[in-house]
């Protein structure tokens, strides 16, 4: 089945964690808003689902309409070998998923901590803080959380050992978005994180997702998505 | 089996809408922490799992170690009664789940914008922004979305019509939380949402609910959790 992918057609955000999955795992799919009046379809089908979703992203599989990043990811996982198979291994693997939301939730709050109907120039004062706090005390949580998951799955270097999971992908994304918003804060505790490095090789090579972040279907960061980069807010 | 939750015990915090979805399906556990030496246990375990959760709460199941509150209701609504059978319905109401949990993290988030290491009076005069938009903004946007699921699922009054689900009991406890924090702001808003009204008596009055709310189990709110009252936060 061919799937309906519908996000804002301009920026990584939130859409991208699918994309990687999809293009991962081999999905035909339309990125439907990125076609021509994509966005008007985009919120008429917003507006029409019988399980609506709150915002983009939403997938269309046939008669299903599924929102929420990590709930579309659990549906992709469990259908297109991108999770285990037995239910206690999907649920580790929607943890890590979430505790991965968690912080890319975290991440767009250092650009906007007042409110998202301000620019990120009307609230730079209050950003300038959280994001200082999110560079000393943030990253360093976290990112010791998925190192510490990734020492105890052993060899492979994947969460789970050898076995790619769409937790990985998402790992590959945010690593990837944090070196691009604070490249300073992340340089310097590089260091630290030899195996979270490891993992983002890892998926960078695979080669589905190595032609796809060479084609035109990655769209560039910018400062218009949840991962930006503000000098002020760097290290 | 019995089940064990860990979580803060002084608080409802994240941990009371696992609570909420032990107490409506009767399955036996201990609040661990709540006990003598209890933080220290739940120190111990978090450190010791081979599914390490970031932070508390989490559930022990026999072998199993399960966190973040939407994948530890994904559990218990498959096992314990509180989610549809069929996989579509299960997403579904995960989706709702993440929603709710959405706003949770930025009802938080009016009191702490700028650093969760910073107490409420060291980052108020932010924190009176953020609610502002919050209670301008953010309520009405979430509500209208949550009472327009209502009005769509028809006879019955919860998210999925006549049949009970955890994303009830966790928009009972969202909708208990935001009145306890915002009263004003919610006294002002509450004839457009009664359908929410309606969903949370019912939910409030069903008997294993009901009894729980009545008992010691039930923690009050207060200024420690994730819903707290500062006066200067409301309308």
């Amino acid at each position: 089945m061919r799937y309906q992918l519908y996000y804002w057609p301009t920026i990584q955000g939130r859409g991208e964690f699918i994309r990687l999955a999809l293009e991962e795992a081999q999905v035909p799919y339309d990125d439907v808003a990125r076609a021509k009046d994509g966005v008007d379809k985009l919120m008429e089908k917003m507006a029409q689902s019988a399980t609506p979703p709150y915002a983009p992203p939403f997938l269309v599989a046939g008669e299903q309409t599924i929102g929420q990043v990590a709930n579309i990811l659990q549906f992709i996982g469990a259908n297109h070998g991108l999770a285990p198979r037995n239910a206690a291994g999907r649920l580790w693997v929607n943890q890590l998923q979430l505790t991965i939301a968690d912080m890319v939730a975290e991440v767009h709050d250092t650009h906007h901590p007042i409110a998202v109907s301000l620019t990120y120039e009307q609230q730079s004062a209050a950003a300038k803080k959280r994001a200082a706090a999110f560079v000393a005390e943030r990253i360093p949580k976290y990112l010791d959380y998925f190192e510490g998951v990734l020492e105890k799955a052993g060899e492979g270097g994947y969460f789970l050992g050898r076995k790619v999971t769409y937790a990985d992908l998402s790992m590959f994304q945010l690593i990837e978005g944090l070196g691009y918003a604070f490249p300073k804060a992340m340089a310097s505790v590089a260091a630290a994180y030899p195996r979270l490095l490891q993992l983002r090789e890892q998926v960078a090579s695979r080669p589905h997702i190595a032609a796809y972040l060479q084609s035109k279907r990655r769209i560039p960061f910018s400062e218009e998505g949840i991962f930006r980069h503000y000098a002020a807010l760097d290290k």
